[in-house]
């Protein structure tokens, strides 16, 4: 049974999907970067430490007090390549880095309408190496957009031979830009966060490219590090877990899937229990 | 449970995904042709009248004896736009042609490697003209890639606002060229035919227009005719199916889904108990 936190976090959902529109506009974006920052952004804690990195390596790197000081979380937040911000996420990072006792880097990648792929793409990827100079292990969370560049992220490292994450968590990922699959359809009615079937977001230039660093779905994913994946049940984007799951089993991959029963995309944003189940179960994977 | 007459029909469907590949290459198509004549192609029953068509009609016209006056079957084959013909596919059509007691057209729309989009279109398009010349009701049969032409026709000649056919069976339909729903992955063990998710056939050029006279997934059904969708339980375009099911439903349409338990992709291409089942359902649907 949810929570009455959740009841009222599916309230709120609806308010967003009311706002929605089957394509994104450049006049929409700031506007909703400053509301989610303005509505979730949360003040640095007394137990972490904030250094702001602007140039080649951008993002928010929190150094925890007596943090375990072989292992980092690379923190990749989601929003289209557009709408997402790092300040805005902050309060799920932390949840993250408390349970964990890890320091983290939020990686602040380039989005649309500034840049265009593989902007994103290039951003995560100087975070990461950033990250591996400093930690022996560096583990990975990303969710939506975010969950899409922690796959593309270690997809391109593998091609090129390098090392690998050590873990990486993935919530309510995308894992195709073309929202074609069936509960891009069947969900529409039930998912009360997201209209579903909508355009292809601005970010690509070719967003139908048979590319794996565009859509993981066509990556190969031999040889990945353990996988987990969390989503909800009544996500327009739920097949793409369906199939990342898949993709992972025939590959051989240690992967597992939660599948979060009557809950919605990304809902580890707002504050309730389940988003503190949720949290435990990632943080004890990724530990 | 299943016949014995479609366990064997089993084997014999993984025979052929065994001789299958992930792209359809141009030397194989003139044979695979051939082969599916030679299997499947039977002579015209003493009851039916046949003339050939070849110029900007393309097809079989089988005129029956003391058929119905005012209705066709319009029939319209399969093959990946490439190695279907309409000969491989009479004994299917005379299936419907014989319960339905109607006259039929099997359009032998130009295919790849001779032709390219829209050539499959504009064959189909000028056969239903053809057909509505002589006859007051067309009905429509499609099966596989023919599905989607039968879906594309009616998408086009709505757009042009022109009469529709009476009624549409679809069989197996294919309504996205992209081949990344879930059942194009998950499927992919259960399914005795088919590979699934392989590259977009090479008929198009650009398979990943957001088209729908290339991928249906994309067209709007309001107002479209009843409509039958048959299918098999395991089919890597199962997803395809259920898809169609949905935008149809929501569209308003008179849309029946009907799913063959255990049985795989045009299964009624096989002599067998359920396909007799099969055809009488479709046909009582036709009438």
């Amino acid at each position: 049974m949810l929570s009455e936190q959740a009841k009222q976090a599916i309230e709120i959902a609806k308010t967003i999907k009311q706002q929605q529109t089957d394509s994104l506009k450049a006049d929409q974006v700031a506007f909703l970067r400053t509301d989610a920052d303005n509505h979730n952004g949360v003040p640095i804690p007394n137990n972490m430490k904030l250094e702001e990195y602007h140039d080649e390596v951008k993002g928010e790197y929190y150094q925890l007090d007596n943090s375990k000081d072989d292992t980092v979380l690379l923190f990749i937040h989601g929003g289209m390549y557009a709408t997402g911000s790092v300040k805005s996420r902050r309060n799920l990072c932390f949840g993250l880095l408390n349970r964990l006792n890890y320091d983290g880097f939020s990686v602040d990648y380039r989005q649309w309408p500034e840049a265009k792929h593989p902007a994103a793409q290039e951003d995560v990827v100087a975070a990461y190496k950033f990250l591996k100079e400093k930690y022996q292990h560096v583990v990975v969370f990303g969710e939506s957009a975010g969950a899409t560049l922690a796959l593309t992220l270690t997809l391109q490292l593998k091609a090129a031979g390098e090392d690998l994450p050590d873990r990486i968590a993935v919530f309510s990922p995308v894992i195709t830009q073309i929202n074609t699959v069936a509960s891009e359809f069947l969900m529409q009615e039930r998912d009360p966060m997201l209209l579903g079937a909508g355009d292809p977001v601005p970010y690509f230039d070719n967003p139908y490219a048979k590319n794996p660093l565009v859509s993981p779905i066509y990556g190969d994913f031999t040889d990945f590090p353990p996988l987990m994946i969390n989503c909800g049940s009544e996500e327009v984007k739920y097949d793409d877990s369906k199939i990342l799951n898949y993709l992972c089993q025939k590959a051989g991959v240690d992967v597992t899937w939660n599948v979060w029963q009557d809950l919605f995309h990304v809902f580890v944003l707002f504050d309730m229990p389940e988003t503190n189940q949720a949290l435990n179960k990632i943080a004890n994977f990724l530990k």
